[in-house]
């Protein structure tokens, strides 16, 4: 019979990074191991088992390739999660090593702890390259933004030319994005917290262990197992406050669909008509040996057209019933690996898309003479108001413009024939003013201001 | 370094289901080369390349174990989609077969015909078990109906009793749901398309490797394709007429969050304050001996929660440009296989679930004396309305509901109070008006109308 | 202080359409009336209340003017539903005209049994004008398609040229896609069903007020109340089996989608550098005077990125608890209208976007001049395959490829450099072969079938 | 013909809230003449128009009974955009005032500087009273924790009874989640940005109507019309660059779905089996006169169930092309609308039902009784292992747990037969050991820690 296992046939987008690996099922099973060493270490630390007693623990957590994925899945049935059967196989490691471990392993501890803690750590370990490769791509295009800080293109509205923009002020408004989304994702990443309540969120069991004459060990064991997971320490449990589930779900929903608009612009504009820029490489045709299809582009698209659903998964996952309820926890799980690892791809492929980007200026430039200068009647009109009067002004371009359109002649053609303009404009002032490099605004200014912003050092270990 | 696979460890719902293996990379790639198996015979068949190269190929494509997943995964990276690295590596096992047949694999072909028809394939061969099991939850429903169309429950809304209903009616309801699910599914699944259209939907190669002097065998392979493939033919190449896609979709959705109703009914009637029914089996927790969680309810629900957002993924794809988008394509693929695995799952888990579930009459009977007859003063009302008057009657039963709710008594013994109502309700009669068994309405024979629908007998091989 | 209206601000595509009037408050005001009118002559009809009460309570309903929105919006808040002071009015209205008939207003009824018709009347009521815009739509595309049939342009896949296609073809797929929308939405129309169950869906009180002697006038009354509606009569009270509700969704989720696959192809045709279709009309903008924008375009695609999340609410509101669910129901109100009138806005825009198209033959035809006959390689690799075998073909058209893209001249002139294709082929073979027109494959005979597909007839009145 | 008016009627969620009036089309009006005001007075300021000019349009902008949104509506068909035609009223009205004046309105802003600008304003006007009503939910429930700090209650996971927890523990979780809304709210809301970019992004047109010797107006510009909206200045425009809407978009889904958390759990303690709180006030039945219905909580439900949905409109709207595309901005007007006033609604119904919540402990004791001790066995494993050995006080748990269940007799009666434990526990041990109320683990210090937290008190005026 074949496997059920999805190994990255029908996700081109994620396979081979970081983040792929990060947040496959041994990637999983190795952070469920970790929470549990983590809390067999933080009890040693507040007395609460023998220190030879998280030894075994964590030797036994630490021997991977004991514990099998599938074989876990499957005996997740019948509980409905894969902690219950990982526990009696780690039960059964430490009883090999340490027969007076074994009862401490889990001990106080419901499945959801081991679960949410291993999600935040898969999490944070998923994160961490699909920063770097931000930190990558807003470098990228720092430089494209510098580089062709004064290069002319037609700005687009609408589907239509409208008055030029620069290369570099688009790239710096991509960067912007990029470092919104770096910054989310970080802060995201830096509160991702660990988990601990014990059945019901009480910490009630570990108590219990510790004796009725303690006092309550609850809350300095939750800190000790935040310390030794490396995860934030929250308020509360978290079992139904899920707060940190919606919160990574929002910063990679936004994250993939920002850097989608990074692609959507490139597809565009690389486009053969076009021509602007062109993706680095570019991919083959199982039919066609000439074509160069922009690859990366759309493996990004494709990302950007899936994350914000399975965030619609996890924002909803808040609404949630009870302690612990039947269904919304369950179902966070595949959507928020399916989510990290599809950014974690996205974030890969924009650092080199955006490093490998080719720019052409003069097919801007090319394409900026498509339109004749109609674009840049809006400053002829503010420039033509103080000579002849706005409305005047306004009728003699938008008749130009008119008869430019029709006839395929440039608009200064077109003005030469406007008789209401007749001394009002010299033919080299009509040239001055049509030509778009010259035409750019604040451009620079803009470019200037959003190159001083820098990526948010914010950042967990 | 650990590999990247899900093998199910975050997906408890689908784990060993049928649906889970016809959809894993190993069925997958197995799909891919059906349909290129399918291709080389169709064209055989419209004599467009030699019989024998067309064994050749299907002789190839059928040694499975030669093609591996993870490897056409990472080699899909550079052109965007597995079919690429596939084909480079089936016309190597053909060369090896046959030389002089290597040239015919994949010809005329594009890379989407390939993998839409597979994903099709796919689909047709993970919803056969889907339905099964859907037909296993509508008769075990329909036996519920039968067994207990006159069993009166409380009727429940806004969260509180309503007048009484029967669970006999509550289940044929949700098998009215099961059979909508089921219908929808079949009618989508008989309708699933093979998708042959070349470089850009014109089937053009075809016709230049006939020669210039053939008539052109277009359409006529497109049917013999179609018929080798076993799927249906399209009246057009669908390469961005994603209607089969989308319908998919909705189907899909449509079953995960009808089967959602039946869960969320069942763990609401499973609570132990309620204890009207419970599931079957059930599963333990981690920390607490006593627990017996209901499982396959809360995998159901986890799966009503998740597929509605990737069908949204699947319509929304229906919105793309061109004759083969950048993204929007890509963006289907994984989103659909999880859909279809993941109802598969549920479906196997709501058969399961409808023929174990358990019944306690004694628990309805109990819960409907709660609230002390109070649901039942719609039906006094109407009594009371020819006897004194619509707005007498009115008023002195909202007195005593009033009064019954306040004081805990029963509505008996406050309308017993009531001096309006004195002399026009004997305790004899006010007993027979509140038996909530003798207030059920039409239920039984909705029950009898809505059990004489049958499944849709349509279903593709 | 203002008003809370919306009446239209934020949603040019739907302003001014019957869909939108449709749906309108007043709309829905008058489908409650229209509701509670059925239900009073249904009654009648079946014994259940005085002939001169159905005409008084027809009488009140009818008269309009004296319902008034935003006063029953207010008096709505506390019940959480507005049939409550509906109710409250009709009764007072109806007390006016014949006192005696004002105890039959809503008797035996629920709330949600008026909501849910007034639903379903107000969505086949806003589908009528949607479907003959539809009608319109695929009219004026099925002209388009015949008229050109043999109109050369690029296919265009992934962003690139690929081979060429005809609009013909893709007038053809546009339509098909419009009648997929037409036929699903008017199927589900079709459908549309009347709700009665009363308190709890099993009738009961309709017995109640008929009397412990009479037979159960349940089924009997529910089939003369879907009668009196004009809706089709549905198996069971459709409380919380929201199945209709759910397939309106994902129909108008489908047509928005749909369309906007449509607006997308024209946006990006219609930009200056490709120029191959534009929009008929088309808006000014508030700066440039120059600017032609394809506003119906943009009004479409609009449409088509809020109705699929929209629909994604209803289908998720099939997951509901109890005879009637404290929430799932009222989440559906809003999203269904606002799909409803999103979609008839889509549909109308469509339309008229269709049937104003400007279709610029010699652009497409420069287009593909563009590529300098590359995507034409397939062809010459089918031809050249036979004449100096597969791989020197290849190998041969590669190189002529990539010199041709390098040195920017023509595939033609490349090709005479290569030494390999002396002799194969000579200059006029060349120009035949790498003629666009001369390779447009089966599109021709695919738009023939396409075209004598016609819209389902289906239709309710 | 009736008007197409929404005024409420199916948003009995929203109506009556000052979110409503704040989001209606009359008040988007008046922040689009104040975004109109403000220009002009900016522009005066930076000395490119005439004070007296600035001040004849902020005359104009603010005589309000001058624009008419149904008629603006309509208008703003032909462009796309509302602002088309407002600029066109507003510049009739300036021009009444003072003619010289007309030529200055809306001078070199684009439409959609003014609709986004208008759109924060909304949304700040839109987020005050939510948030002002959030700060009273929270001290509701801080209220509610510290008077319910050691009311023990059942911990419930998967449906079934957990062991014990508090009520104001469950109380402080529901604050918590309240506090993470308002403080996202906040946070967004004082960084709503102002808009402006003239026609591309690059503010060019404020240069050319400054004049060529002038210095370039745009950044100081872009600065005092952020001062004169009372908004944040950002770093660039943000036509295409969308944070501030999936930032919005986010925030007002975690709210709704964190509110939704409270109202889930709002309503099942609520059913008349559970009891153990009620919502104060509550709602009639059109049906049935005994019944009290949730109201608010369901109202709240309802709005949990749509905005996360909406919010993934704003969030996919990111990925747009161009300086402004053609329908990914025009998508996110209504939807938008929609959440702010539907969360409005959401947070002031989450404050009447948090301050007008009924508990009662007493059923919630009766609650915990039900079970019979089992969810304690926990506790009792820690005692008893230490006494008999963690295995066999395992197994005899087990076992008096199951007959305990079985026979319907309280655990201690069935511990009291098992002969294992003969000796290890006196019945008064056990007694003590079963009392939840000396069951409830680290809950006060959590409800201590908790409560310690405060609003954030960043607000933007």
């Amino acid at each position: 019979l074949p496997s059920a296992d999805d190994s990255g046939l029908l996700a081109p987008g994620r396979v081979g990074s970081e983040a792929e690996r990060a947040t496959g099922d041994p990637a999983f099973t190795a952070a469920l191991l970790d929470a549990e060493a983590a809390l067999a270490r933080a009890q040693a630390e507040c007395g609460l088992l023998p220190a030879t007693a998280a030894e075994a623990v964590c030797a036994a957590a630490a021997d991977r390739a004991r514990f099998h994925p599938r074989d876990l899945a499957e005996r997740a049935r019948s509980g409905g999660n894969p902690v219950i059967p990982l526990v009696a196989d780690l039960t059964a490691a430490v009883r090999e090593r340490d027969p007076a471990a074994a009862e401490y392993v889990h001990r106080g501890a419901t499945s959801q702890d081991i679960m949410d803690t291993a999600a935040m750590l898969v999490a944070s370990r998923a994160l961490r390259p699909a920063l770097a490769d931000l930190r990558r791509a807003q470098a990228a295009l720092a430089e494209l933004a510098a580089a062709h800080r004064a290069t002319p293109m037609p700005g687009r509205t609408l589907t239509q030319h409208a008055v030029p923009t620069t290369f570099g002020l688009k790239a710096a408004g991509w960067r912007a994005l990029v470092l919104d989304a770096h910054d989310r994702l970080a802060a995201v990443r830096a509160a991702l917290p660990a988990q601990l309540g014990g059945a019901a969120g009480t910490l009630a069991a570990f108590g219990a262990f510790a004796g009725a004459d303690s006092a309550d060990p609850g809350p300095r064991l939750a800190s000790a197992f935040a310390r030794a997971t490396g995860l934030a320490e929250p308020a509360l449990p978290w079992h139904t406050l899920r707060t940190p589930i919606a919160d990574l779900g929002a910063a990679l929903a936004f994250t993939a669909a920002a850097l989608g608009k990074i692609a959507e612009d490139v597809a565009l504009l690389g486009r053969p008509e076009i021509g602007e820029v062109r993706e680095g490489g570019g991919g083959g045709s199982s039919a066609m040996p000439h074509k160069s299809n922009p690859v990366r582009t759309t493996l990004i698209a494709a990302a950007a057209r899936q994350v914000p659903a399975l965030a619609a998964i996890l924002t909803a996952a808040l609404t949630a019933q009870d302690e612990r309820p039947a269904g919304a926890w369950h179902a966070e799980w595949q959507p928020l690996r399916e989510a990290l690892r599809t950014v974690g791809g996205a974030c890969r492929d924009a650092a080199d898309l955006t490093e490998g980007l080719r720019v052409d200026p003069a097919r801007m430039r090319a394409n900026l003479d498509l339109t004749g200068g109609a674009p840049l009647t809006e400053r002829l009109a503010a420039e033509l108001a103080d000579r002849i009067g706005r409305a005047p002004a306004r009728d003699a371009l938008t008749r130009a413009a008119r008869r430019s359109a029709q006839e395929g002649i440039g608009l200064a053609a077109a003005l030469a024939g406007e008789d209401a303009l007749a001394g009002a404009l010299s033919a080299h002032e009509v040239t001055r003013l049509l030509d778009p490099a010259g035409y750019l605004g604040s451009a620079g200014a803009l470019v200037d201001r959003a190159l001083r912003r820098r990526p948010h050092p914010q950042e967990a270990p």
